[in-house]
């Protein structure tokens, strides 16, 4: 039996791999490149984490993630043409990935004993890193550096991660909290359109 | 004397190295550019595959990447304008790296112990990870996600290098099965146009 | 109190991200977006040595990167307008950057036991690659793949390290003369428009 983060997990995976796959798609990649596009977006922010953190990615000892992107392939290819009805829902499942990939990316940074604004950048690249490779390969300029807020909700869900630990609650309840604060930021960013502000710096050339 | 696989390598060294410096000149890039790239080319897949491994990429340790590109820079310099002769040379020693690389990657897993999943994945990193940083260095969306069967030659001999060794044949018969299914799958591909479909999925804007 | 070294580690990391920031800011990026920039422009070349190399990256230890970087990034959203008549300064900084972050790179490539021609493309990638990767994450093809010599003065601060290693002279006036190589190569390069030749083959299709 799956446990609760395990679905979520998939969830979230499935999500990601879905955006990738439908980014993919839309500048005429081949399956092939679909679903490398798709397999990045989700399993490439963690494996830059454990890279940096000197530990094995996930993906080498589970096959899971593999599997759960052929099926956002066969999802994409078999019911593509409806993936836009269920905008709101593949919406809800990236938010759900996001919130828990940047828990799971804090409290592993954490419990390697790594200080905290070490685990919340971490987290941030656990949750958010996937996309701007996924980005990167479809030749685009990163989404998460322009659109609502995306990323932002992951640093926030690491200083809640941090806050609540010094209060000493429970660890379960600090990464609830934690994960919430992402998600409800996330979904709140792009239902009021929060963005943050453009900078507006000199344009002239650089040196 | 350098060994027979020796010398496969570096003819697939300086295939993949020509193959970067082209495209980096027909981007206007100068001689230390063309050189990265035509070296990224070259070592990228087996460096991401090494750090993946956590093992000392190769060329860190023998000199001979690094001259190899060389030599192929000085080729382009001084014969250039005649490469487009010898495109047909150049595309089979390109395969030959591709079948070697990709046998490389996958029995260096499996000497690491790695299930043969993972080294199926590091077999078509190996061979064609390099061309895909290639083409995101040169501002450009990866060919291999778009054109004629490459990837998945090598996805394909590492299938081949699983199921020969379960057979139980000896490793260099694995080997030599697996690296010529990579070679004539691509060989096949480009001669009569091999691809694999494009995706057709939505084409609606990501969230 | 600060040391020379970490004042000049400032200087150089201040003068990096800045330029990452002021790139992004051309891109209309929001603040973290910048940020980012900025600060992958700063640690991108050191962290990429200290993956390959198996060391850990010196912003996972030390937040003062982080922080020069929230530093720059206030400083363009305050100042922004007056960046331009800083350009000599900038351009000085930056150069400063890039002979300090070489000569720390070679050193501790030494250091670690590895062989000179290892140790200068580590220097290389710690001066220059923070700048590959910030031209990727902006969609541009990299600047010093195409303009005045930038990544080569990296290149013979290296050599110049290794020959004066070779003849004997202490470790403090080896990375001296090596620093000074790079930032008099940088110099001359831009005040003369010294660039190396565009390299011109053919520009067939690629096979």
């Amino acid at each position: 039996m799956p446990t609760f983060v395990q679905i979520l997990d998939f969830i979230g995976t499935f999500a990601f791999a879905i955006s990738g796959i439908r980014l993919a798609s839309a500048k005429r990649f081949d399956w092939f490149g679909a679903y490398v596009v798709g397999l990045v977006t989700a399993i490439g922010g963690g494996t830059i984490r454990d890279i940096l953190l000197g530990a094995t990615p996930g993906w080498m000892t589970n096959p899971i993630y593999l599997i759960c992107t052929g099926m956002a392939l066969l999802w994409v290819i078999f019911f593509g043409k409806h993936l836009i009805h269920l905008h709101n829902t593949f919406f809800i499942f990236d938010s759900i990935g996001l919130a828990l990939f940047t828990v799971v990316g804090v409290g592993m940074s954490i419990s390697l004993g790594y200080p905290f604004w070490v685990a919340i950048i971490m987290g941030t690249l656990t949750g958010a890193a996937g996309g701007v490779i996924r980005d990167v390969l479809i030749n685009e300029i990163p989404l998460i550096f322009r659109k609502e807020i995306y990323a932002m909700a992951c640093v926030i869900g690491g200083v809640f991660y941090w806050m609540t630990s010094l209060m000493g609650l429970d660890v379960v309840v600090v990464q609830l909290i934690s994960g919430a604060s992402v998600f409800i930021t996330r979904i709140l960013a792009v239902k009021y359109h929060i963005c943050l502000p453009i900078l507006k710096g000199d344009t002239g050339e650089e040196a």
